[in-house]
This record gives structure tokens, sequence and C-alpha cells, in this order.
């Protein structure tokens, strides 16, 4: 198959519009600068290789093969594989929520759960409020939703819910209807922020009063690093009268298992959960049925609770060694929420200069870090970076941040 | 998480308008009845679980784990990790299109594959042409994109394309922008039909004069059981001047190693591809890439090629055994074409009965099978039925045959 002149047909094809305003995530493309030699990469949110239990997945195939071949080679359920439902109900409960396994959608990792949700909630120019800064590929998904988006800020404890009925009242004036609020809230990607149980409560309340679905994004809950963990959302539903039909849970096993199975799942209200399984059989009819059996008899042996206390000991240690490089070799040049756990650290530059600059000279000092401006759905802070502990280990941390210092440094004799 | 009322608050979510149109899949439902102890079920799209190579797949594991295990476990790229990008290239070029690597988009099943094409091109209201009858989970995709459909008939040499152009006259007359026309051309689901050369080179005509995008969805191509195979239409694109840029290729692992793996792929032409890779990002980033390197170094081996003659002889085997039954026990009583490959007879009943009423008589006789006005996008035939060979064996064909020949004797007792 050739074809012929792809730049000047891209005009001629006729896509559709929800592809006009869509780019490929800088992340995604920066990724590749990651695998150059040399290079110490806080750009991506990939887990360390360290916590993938080889020999446990291992196992659990083995066993999957030898005694359930047809059913993990077979097609399966849209909502998921019953042993798996199972797994991960008794998973989401030891966090606090008491769901059943009827309330639970399988996905195709959590960006399927973000845009399975945009799909059933989103029309054209419907509003979709998010933090600033929010999840890049939750952006992304949102846009080929054609969702009309609006932004509360964020700060060390949150999403500052109490912008939300300004936002909502605006929004609803302008004659839009507004259909979802996306909240990451524990150790938020990128901001690293936790939002405490008040706003949690404030935000439930403020979902009831205005009839909003509010998703709880919650890849990253079970990394705590300090202090107590506050219950999700769907847990404190039952302090809010109503709450419970107007929030869902979304999390992934990525950041505690393996990206690799691409595996996520949502806990959603019954009339809610019907339409998504609907949808889900139009989209990929169901999730790898072979990656489902293989999960679900991992979890089943109890390895992962095992292991997480060394996973989240080694993700701490990383926490405190890049707050250390930072506090030691940019001092007050750099201002930064030291998040509770999680893999990102959020951090704004006093000297200045514009971080995709500073990116630049990075990448040529053998670091890179993500521009925090790739985050913001509006007025994009261009002084801010989202610098990732998650791969490289203690010592490379503190190097990676020397190599940034040297590539700030070359930033400001440039003239910023 | 408790949620009240579901039947009074479905009505109350704001679902978006796509919702409102799409429907849980009939074949889906009736599953259910599938697993009931005695049934013989005529009705999934299941390969039979003796195609699984399950030692096969055991090996590839173990050296995958054994080898490659963070490749395998880790994110990967959107477009697919390149050692399956690699095999499929290699498989879809024994097919007689010669496709490379960077054409190639993997997908979450082949279901994925139409989703991501529909989402990249069809506004609401734009127009698909679609076969009557036509696959089933396609239709449930497009109401999804809210497609306006169109539909030209389907004979025994497949999609009647000579009314293609009335049919996209009459749709642009109307206004509307036609986008996408969706065909499957070998041992089509759920005609059996096979679209004859002639016909191909016909419709790659009318794409390029039309400027109008054609899907061809091979799933079931490698299991030809009689005649002589017909090159896929991006192989044919060659003979067609500009037909290269308006045609592109879907096909699936699920019908030849394992629908659990949830793998299929495309292959494009460069620009649509780049649109495919960054609408997949949103999506759901990219497939399992545990379920990819597998299946990648599954295929390596060579193993799928030296089982596939006796897959396609056991379907052959399944095939000669619906028809003999039907011979036998029906006669006259049907009509069907005998199909050259796949897994599916398409048949109409001659006696005066609506084929949904003797399926409930079906079910109480013990077998199942899907009735064909649940594959029609407009003006249903009531007295179609689709019958899949591909789970039972031979004597359960026969067996299934006499059961059916019951119920349609009852829903004629009953007055039709």
């Amino acid at each position: 198959m050739k074809a012929s002149g792809s730049e000047a047909l891209r005009a001629a094809y006729p896509f559709a519009s929800r592809m006009h305003g869509v780019q490929s995530s800088v992340i995604r493309d920066l990724l590749k600068f990651a695998q150059r030699p040399g290079i110490i990469s806080l750009a991506g949110g990939l887990p360390s290789p360290f916590t993938f239990d080889v020999e446990g997945i291992q196992q659990a195939t083995d066993e999957v093969l030898a005694h359930q071949p047809a059913r993990a080679l077979q097609y399966g359920l849209t909502d998921g594989q019953p042993a798996l439902k199972q797994e991960l109900a008794r998973l989401t409960s030891s966090r606090g929520a008491a769901v059943t396994e009827d309330s639970l959608v399988v996905t195709t990792g959590s960006q399927q759960g973000i845009d399975l949700i945009a799909r059933l909630l989103i029309d054209p120019g419907d509003v979709v409020v998010v933090e600033r800064p929010a999840y890049l590929a939750a952006l992304q998904t949102f846009a080929l939703a054609q969702a009309s988006l609006r932004t509360i800020d964020s700060d060390a404890s949150g999403a500052c819910v109490e912008q939300i009925d300004a936002v909502l009242d605006a929004a609803q004036a302008a004659g839009h209807s507004v259909k979802l609020i996306y909240v990451v809230a524990n150790f938020a990607n990128p901001s690293g922020a936790t939002l405490t149980r008040e706003r949690r409560l404030h935000l439930l309340q403020a979902a009831v009063a205005r009839r909003v679905f509010v998703l709880e994004d919650d890849p990253y809950g079970e990394l705590r690093s300090f202090g107590a963990s506050v219950p999700p959302l769907i847990a404190l539903a039952s302090e809010v009268p109503g709450a419970a039909d107007w929030c869902g849970y979304l999390s992934t096993l990525s950041k505690i298992v393996a990206p690799g199975f691409r595996l996520g799942w949502l806990a959603l209200p019954p009339a809610v959960r019907d339409q998504a399984v609907i949808c889900k059989q139009g989209m990929d009819l169901h999730s790898s049925t072979f990656a489902q059996e293989v999960a679900a008899r991992y979890l089943a042996t109890g390895r992962l609770e095992a292991r997480l206390p060394s996973i989240r000991a080694a993700y701490r240690e990383r926490n405190e060694a890049l707050a250390a490089a930072l506090d030691r070799h940019l001092g007050s040049r750099i201002e930064y929420n030291r998040p509770e756990g999680g893999m990102f650290l959020w951090a704004r530059l006093n000297d200045p200069v514009d971080a995709s600059e500073v990116l630049q000279h990075a990448i040529e000092e053998g670091m890179i870090f993500v521009p925090g401006s790739a985050f913001y759905a509006d007025a994009p802070d261009h002084s801010t970076l989202r610098l990732s502990f998650a791969t490289p280990a203690a010592d490379e941390l503190d190097a990676a941040v020397q190599r940034l210092v040297r590539a700030l440094d070359r930033s400001l004799r440039r003239g910023g």
C-alpha cells in the first residue's frame, strides 16, 4: 500500500471536527528523548520497573493457562471478567469505599475510563470543570469530546473547590450545560496535591446541589509516602445526602501492578454503570481477557499487599531525594509543595525564564522534565514544571537536578 | 457506595445525545442463554476453543517474561509494540497487501478499529454506507458516532456495489457529507458472502471518484474453506489510481490466535494513520503491551502458520456439516448461500414465521441462533437468521438443526 503526498492530503481528508482541536501529547512526544543514552528522565510517569513482580505474574499466568485457558483466551463480558471484578471490589473496599462488583466496569487502562465517561456525558460544547493544572491526557480526551473546559485553581490542598459555584454559575449563565467535574484527589498529576477531606465534602455538596457528575481519578492513592489517607469521594458520599448518585471512582492497576496489563476500573452509580457498559461494547467489546484473568489470579494471591510497603518505601525515598536535591542545588530559586505521595513534584521557577526554553537546554545537559504549561486548560503559567521522581534512583535524581541547574543558568545567560 | 432509584434517575442523568440511539447488542444479551446446560449455541461468533494454541501461548509468555519483562509490563507506544507491528506487517503482506510497519496502528480488537475510524471521520449526521445485512457491532459503533446510515444490498457475491453511486448521490443531494463505506469482504458477518474481485475494484473506483474512505474489515480472511482467495482492497488499490489514499484495512488476531488478547490492527494511508494515533492516545493510550508482546513472540515462532491448515479444516468440516443438516432436515423450507469460509451461514426461512418468534421456541428446544433482523440498519427482513457453525462440533450442529425444525413447527402451529 502506497499513499502519496500525506501533507497535502491531510487537509483533503474529511476528518471529523473533533480532530481539529486535538494534538499529540507533548509528554508522549518527549519520551523519544528519554530513550537517548545518558538522559535522566524526570518527564514520564512510568512506574519504576522494580515495582513489577515478574515472578508473581509468571506464576499467575502459568496457573491461568494451566487451569482456565479457554476462559483467558476467549471473548469475555463487556463489564469485565467476574474473577477480576471480585478482586477489584475487594481492593476498592480496602481503600474505604465498599463497592459491589455490580457497580464496576473494567476499562482498558484509566485512560479509557476517562474517555468512557466523557462519551457518556458530553455533547460538543458541554462544560467540563478541571483543575489548573490538570492531567494532560484527560485534557486531550475532553478535547476529543469537544468539551468546553472551565478551570478551578489548585493549591497545596488540592482543587480550590470553593471556586466551583462561581464557575458553574458563569457557565450556566452563558447557556452551557455543565456535565462533569474531573479531579485527581490524591497526589494529583501534575500538582502532587492531595484534596483535603473538607474540600472533598464540599465538592460532593456542590455536585448534588448542581446535579453535576464528579469523577475522581485515583491512580496513585496506594502510593502514599507521608501522612494519613483521606477516603475517596465515593466513600465520603455516605455523609452527603444524594451524593452517591453523582460521583464515580476511577482507578488502575498501572501504578501498583503493571501498566502493561492496561487495566483500570470504574465504580459507578447503577444507571451510569449500565450506560457505560453499552458504550464500552461499541468501543472495544471488552478489555483483554488474557490480561484480566492473569491480573485477577495475581491479585488473588495477596502478593500485591505484601509488596506494597516496599513499593511505597521506594517512592518515598525518591520523593525525599528529589526534594533534598532541589533544596540543596536550587534553594530559593524554586518553589514547590512537598507531595504526600505519588510520583510527581510540581514546582515554580523564581528565575525569569520560560520552562519550555529551559527544557531545550536541559536536553543538552542530559535531563528532561515536562514544562508545566502543557497542563493548563487556560492561562498557562510558563514558570512551572513537573518533575517525576518515579523512575530514576535517588543518586540519579540528584544528578538530574544538577543538570537542571546548569540548564537554568544557560537559559538565564541567553536572556531568559 | 449506594445509589437509589436507578430507574427514576436514568432519565435525570444528563447523558450525551449519542447515548439515546444506542442499545445493548442482542447477541451479547443472547450469550446468557448460551451458558445454560444443554443449549447448543449457533448464536455467537466465538472461535472454537480447539483453535487456541495454549502450549504455544504458554511458551511465548514464558519467553517474554524471562527475557523482556519490563518491556511487556511497562507503558508502550500508542501505535503498538514494534515487535508486534513487525509480525502484523508480515501477516498482512502474506495476504497480498504489502504494508509497512509505519502504516499500522494496533487496536484493542477490531471493534476499537471501527470505533477509531468512526471517531476520526464522523460528525453527527455524516453518512456511513453499510451492507444490508451488516455486522451488528459496527452498526452499534456507528450509532455511537451518530452517523446517518445508508445501505446497499448484499447477495451471494457480497455488497452490491453498483448501488453505491445512487446511494451517494441521494445522500449528497440531501445535504449530507458521506464519510465512510464499511465492508466485510470475506465471508461477511452475517451474510457469509465474499465480495468478488470485480466488485472490489468497482468499490475502489467509487471511493476515489467520490473521495469517500473505504474501510475493509477482514476478521475471517484466513478461514477460507473453499475456493481461491481474493486480494484485500488495499492490495487491489494498486490497480486503481489514487485508491491507496482512500482505503484502509482492519483485521484481528481474535479468529486465528485468541480473542482474549483483544488485539486488532489497522493499515492506513499516512495522514489517516497519523490522526488515528493521536485519537487513540485519548482513547486508551495504547493496547495491552503484555498481550502485544506475548502475541508478537507467538507469531514469530511460526506456530500459527503451522496450525492454520488444521483450523481451516475444522471450520470447513463444520461449514459442511451445518449445510448438510439444513438440507437434510429443512430442505426447501430454508434458503441459504453456502459460505466459502468464515463462521457464519445466513439463511432465509420460507415458512411464514418471524425468526425472533422462532428463537423463543428454539430456546425451549435447546438451541439458539441470532434473528437476522438485528443486522439491518433499515427495513429488516424478519424471515432471516444467522447460524454460526464456529463453536459446536458436527454432530451438535445436526442436533441443533433438528431442534430448530421443532421450534419452527411450534411457531407455525402457534400461527406464525
